[in-house]
């Protein structure tokens, strides 16, 4: 039989994939199951398999391969041209980068990470300084490669890593919109909710009792239980592939909303990877779209769909039934103000729906200034509270809940933070398209029915794998392009409505 | 830096201990955690993994560089000498069965196992038949192989695949020596025990009880919790690599001493993988002696020294404190009698100490009959009937009790149940050695402690790693060959004792 270099090419991602795979499930278990002292171990296999990938993804057979199959892509059909794409892409991130930066990035980043839990234990920045002026050294470099690589500025070349497909000036016109409009925003909410406080949720809730309730939740989401599992860890995340994917929540015995919305968060990241085109499930274009669209997905159950009146009124009895709660607080009038309260704080992972995109921008400000030079690491700390300041009006008590609260610096994650917001962007533009075309979605909601949001989120969004640009995506699922109107207007409605 | 040949090779077998230790935890989590609809995409992953690491081992480099290093060898030490030829041994056995062999042996064995669990439910051996007989064919084809390019008659090069250093010779003068006492030393070791039967035990011992006193045991013997787990499964194995040692063990609500007694056995798996020599952890030469040696060191553990009297003199107050047992049934006498009960029965793994080598006996006939087409595939059961009731003097009521009770054959491992026996002497003639060694062993064993132990195994077994020849192991760890000898003298001891 005659193999041609694109049936070559699938050949060789295909044996990629069950790599990836396997990497997955080497992260899920040391954050789930390993024993803590195998960590050294496990990074040593960890990245072994990394490098690995990286050799076969630049040898210069697969150089060869690209060009001769380049050379014949009119005569493939669109998924094969998309695919084709995607392999170009990889590989040019992968030789853009080499070996000993990527290993110097591995080794700098493990131990800047144990800095960063040093310095956060400590209170103290300055431990941590010297290894993120070394991260930060090497993320330059990186950019610059890449960048060059891709035609792209250092940053978008970040980006591009993330979340393919939106540069800086989506970013920045989005952000700018957001800007405009948060800021009153927050303020009008917060006053509204002031005039109608929910009432306070006090309780001892076991793990066991709030787990029933969560996969009788997800149960009715669609999570595939005998394809996949629940399992906590220190910080909620979704690894594995379609066919075994695997979801993680923490709990919080205090009150259930923490371990039910983790849980809830990531299962729209299951369902995402669930969806993606079966017969492209082992090729670069039957992954998902990038993390922007990653996490629009999570974020449009999480927010949209679940911190809803419905949702409420779905989880009222469920609540009842699997923590034998009773008495106003748990009806669903206050569930639901509870579930949208406003408020203002100096985490971003403790942060709501409103204040949770300052955060983003916040960062999104800082890392670009610490990457082009106009922000020293030294004095990260004053320009992080002083950010804060200016955008939510208060100051974290220590570095520990301002510049050293999350790890992504730490380990090297540059241009990933803008993700975050833009998930929630496409989330409100999705949402409004959603229900346009399912009128009866409240109902649904409020019986705990998401067959008709999966339907459409299947044939708009997941079937789509990487066949399209995000941004060509997004406009063929809305009929719309990406932008933060849709997302405001939906805000706007559910924070400013008067109860 | 100059990098010789020898090192190059170095760091490619270190890529493959990764490989390896990845491929580990696949296989641990597919029968531990894995969902059960997600077995064909871990299939795919392992697969892919394994045929990376099969094309690997083959690549034409990887011959030069053996090459070249073994030209070089005599100015390399002892152990580096070591590695090299055990790495020419798995480049040998890797090269000898192509790719499409292995990947026809995989697919067929998955196949003939889904087979031989229809064929188990039916009761029906015919329905696996067709599948076995394919199985046979292509194990014949590696035997052949792997036989010519090692220098080694057919079954020989699948019991060296498992077991190398010992060949079918060795196997039959020590069965041969099995076989003559053996029949006897259970009819009298029976007839012994009727005098004064064991007190049956009976109650409900939840699974949360007993793995509190499977922890506090294993703590004992030194299995590190911090760097390994214990784990269920339906049958009990251990997984992982040193630093990340995995066991299960199968829990029985009805009595503590399958759960136990599983995970104790598991424990001298670990122990032994622990042990290695960590500066060649990565290397061939660092892996351990075989599956007759691995066999040893968990039989030494579960038989030799657990299935005793000082054992259930330390057992005794345990099983007070976790399950809250009492009366004379828990006395030391009783567990004991209860630990080494002898009973004539068709399951291999229900099988007591005494009769176990018996079942393995009598498939080693069948498997060499079967693969040399003296038995063909339809007579199996009746062959293997007549094999039993000639051997315990009573015949399987089915096949499922018979010749399909199991799994080895459907999967094509042919040439792997000596190993069970074989371990079982080597832990006989391992025993006396470190009787002589430690005088005051069964003082120690009464009081739980096992450091003494392990301390003597760490040196004469577990440190060697695969530096010597299991034989030569053996000799110089009891300073004598290999023979049937201390084991007999330590069945006959132990069974005909009159208490």
């Amino acid at each position: 039989m005659a193999v041609t270099p694109y049936q070559q090419l699938e050949q060789e991602f295909r044996r990629l994939h069950a790599f990836r795979g396997a990497l997955s499930l080497l992260r899920w278990d040391a954050a789930v199951m390993m024993p803590h002292g195998s960590a050294d171990v496990r990074g040593e296999q960890l990245a072994a398999l990394e490098t690995e990938l990286h050799a076969q993804l630049t040898t210069p057979k697969i150089a060869r391969l690209l060009e001769r199959a380049e050379a014949g892509a009119s005569q493939l059909d669109d998924w094969a041209r998309a695919n084709l794409r995607e392999m170009r892409r990889q590989r040019d991130h992968a030789i853009a980068t080499p070996p000993s930066l990527i290993a110097r990035l591995a080794k700098t980043a493990a131990r800047a990470e144990v800095y960063w839990v040093e310095a956060r234990k400590a209170g103290d920045f300055k431990l941590f300084a010297p290894h993120l002026t070394e991260i930060v050294h090497l993320v330059r470099d990186k950019a610059a490669l890449v960048g060059q690589a891709r035609g792209l500025a250092p940053y978008d070349a970040l980006v591009d890593a993330f979340t393919p497909g939106i540069s800086t000036a989506d970013i920045d016109t989005i952000f700018k919109a957001l800007s405009r409009k948060l800021p009153g925003l927050i303020h009008e909410a917060i006053e509204l909710q002031a005039r109608q406080p929910a009432l306070p949720i006090a309780g001892k809730f076991t793990v066991a009792r709030q787990r029933q309730l969560v996969v009788d939740v997800l149960k009715a989401m669609g999570f595939p239980f005998d394809r996949g599992r629940l399992d906590e860890s220190e910080h909620p995340f979704t690894e594995g592939v379609p066919g075994d994917i695997r979801i993680t929540t923490r709990f919080d015995v205090g009150e259930p909303f923490t371990g039910l919305l983790g849980a809830v968060h990531e299962t729209g990241h299951a369902l995402y990877d669930l969806g993606l085109p079966q017969q492209w499930r082992d090729q670069p274009v039957g992954r998902d779209r990038g993390l922007a669209l990653e996490e629009s997905q999570s974020l449009l159950f999480e927010m949209n769909l679940c911190r809803s009146r419905p949702f409420a009124k779905y989880l009222r009895p469920l609540l009842e039934k699997h923590l034998q709660v009773s008495g106003d607080e748990w009806q669903e009038d206050n569930l639901y103000r509870t579930l949208i309260r406003v408020r203002r704080g100096p985490i971003r992972v403790d942060a709501d729906e409103l204040t949770y995109p300052v955060h983003i921008m916040m960062r999104y400000d800082l890392e670009k200034r610490i990457l082009d030079g106009a922000l020293a690491v030294a004095d990260v700390p004053e320009a992080w509270n002083e950010a804060l300041d200016q955008r939510l009006g208060l100051r974290p008590v220590s570095d520990v809940d301002g510049c050293l609260q999350d790890i992504h610096w730490a380990v090297g994650h540059f241009g990933y933070f803008p993700s975050y917001a833009l998930g929630a962007v496409i989330a409100g533009q999705l949402n409004e398209a959603l229900r346009a075309a399912l009128p009866a979605l409240d109902e649904e909601l409020a019986a705990g029915r998401f067959a008709g949001v999966l339907e459409w989120l299947r044939d708009s969004v997941h079937a789509v794998g990487a066949r399209l640009p995000v941004k060509e995506l997004i406009r063929q699922a809305t009929g719309k392009p990406l932008s933060a109107a849709a997302y405001l207007r939906y805000l706007e409605t559910k924070y400013l409505e008067v109860a």
